[in-house]
């Protein structure tokens, strides 16, 4: 069923209806389980790990183009996504890895030819809830997992080297957006919301300083009663303020002066 | 003779060599007079100001390219060349502008095909000091002037909005790189840096403000000797602490925590 509809679209496919040389590729993270996620998928009848990724139609914006690929290939709809670097080495060319993309498309030389090149590609990174996000696997793609931040050099192709500039993007934007808003659910502890900051910077945060600094920048609503349960304290719940006051004081608080 | 030339080089532009579509944009900024200037082009027989861009070849990485067009563009060699955002409108498409550039070549049918296209274009922004830099003008371009911020409006195309998502950039990267490095002179005063810091954000910082947040960074050393000649008040000079010290001081301050 699922051939019969690839074989539909490759026939289907115009390399002129697209911009040659050009992709997009995501990093869709998640929080869970105290870990950072990265959304990997993988296509059929190949053996390896890719982020999702796409090309531009010669009729659509760039922005379209991702917001459409994203949809078309995991049905993620983000309004919360972020171009963050665009990526052109001269070796952005993986002929064993497109080998095997190629033998699948032997009978479609407009197709073989068009991965035949080098690829420049713009990255953009989106934030999901876990528990919110069920991908939704399109005609190529056989599986998908959430692979954790430390195991991504498992993905092929310069795929890890995408993900790491992402997460450090992802990790000097926490100062001037409030990513928790994507990533937890409605309540949480301060305790929980250090552990998120920690999973995306990679490192140990001192608590007090976390607590003040976080504090201080006047996003967070303590809420009245206290997560129970666990040993020694009950820690208050916080909410994050509406998004209209957080743009307010981002504004405010921009570049520090 | 530069007519000669230009010739030569459209006798051999091949497109081949080049990836299709793809661009660069640079946004060079200088300060001076209290003001934060762009470098703009104006192309020989042609009636409009362009930023300097350049194509990347299909035989090096794009940040190779970016630094060798800069160096080809406008003779400025610079470190700190950092790539900022991709533009990727399908609006991109300047016939008026371009069919300037194509009266000139009507002789030259690949170069007309090459232009006959939508590109996507890779903005890099570029920090030069006013008094160290003086463009060398290519076989291709007839004038440089440095423009006001505020009169970037005369750019054609779509360079007034590259323009100001470069100062955007710009302004956010005032809390993590000290960019007085490459804008100011060795040695400055107080007042003086906040007046660059102001004509990068373009509002008024407070004064008080100004000097507590800039001295916490640690970035800057005061020197013993004085300003003098201005009325009522002779600031001390200050100086930035070496690059070493400030990439350590950065790496420990990162993302606030």
């Amino acid at each position: 069923m699922k051939d019969t509809r690839i074989q539909d679209y490759l026939n289907s496919f115009d390399p002129k209806n697209y911009i040659p040389q050009l992709s997009l590729d995501f990093v869709i993270f998640t929080y869970h389980e105290e870990t950072l996620k990265v959304l990997a998928l993988k296509m059929i009848g190949v053996d390896f790990w890719v982020l999702p990724s796409g090309f531009v139609w010669q009729e659509e914006d760039l922005e379209e183009s991702a917001a459409r690929n994203l949809r078309e290939r995991t049905g993620i709809e983000r309004l919360f996504l972020r171009q963050f670097h665009t990526f052109g080495k001269k070796s952005r060319y993986f002929p064993e890895v497109q080998k095997a993309i190629k033998e699948r498309t032997t009978l479609y030389p407009k197709i073989r030819d068009w991965y035949n090149h080098r690829f420049v590609t713009v990255g953009y990174y989106a934030l999901v809830e876990y528990n919110r996000v069920a991908p939704q696997l399109d005609i190529f793609t056989e599986a998908y997992t959430w692979l954790d931040i430390d195991a991504v050099g498992v993905l092929a192709m310069d795929h890890p080297e995408i993900v790491e500039k992402a997460r450090e993007i992802l990790s000097h934007d926490l100062s001037t957006y409030p990513v928790g808003v994507d990533l937890l659910p409605e309540m949480f502890t301060l305790p929980e919301l250090q552990k998120l900051y920690e999973a995306i910077l990679g490192r140990p945060i001192d608590r007090g300083n976390f607590r003040k600094k976080i504090l201080k920048e006047n996003m967070l609503e303590k809420l009245s009663h206290q997560k129970t349960g666990e040993p020694h304290r009950s820690p208050y719940f916080y909410r994050f303020v509406s998004n209209d006051d957080i743009s307010l004081k981002q504004e405010k608080s921009k570049f520090g002066f």
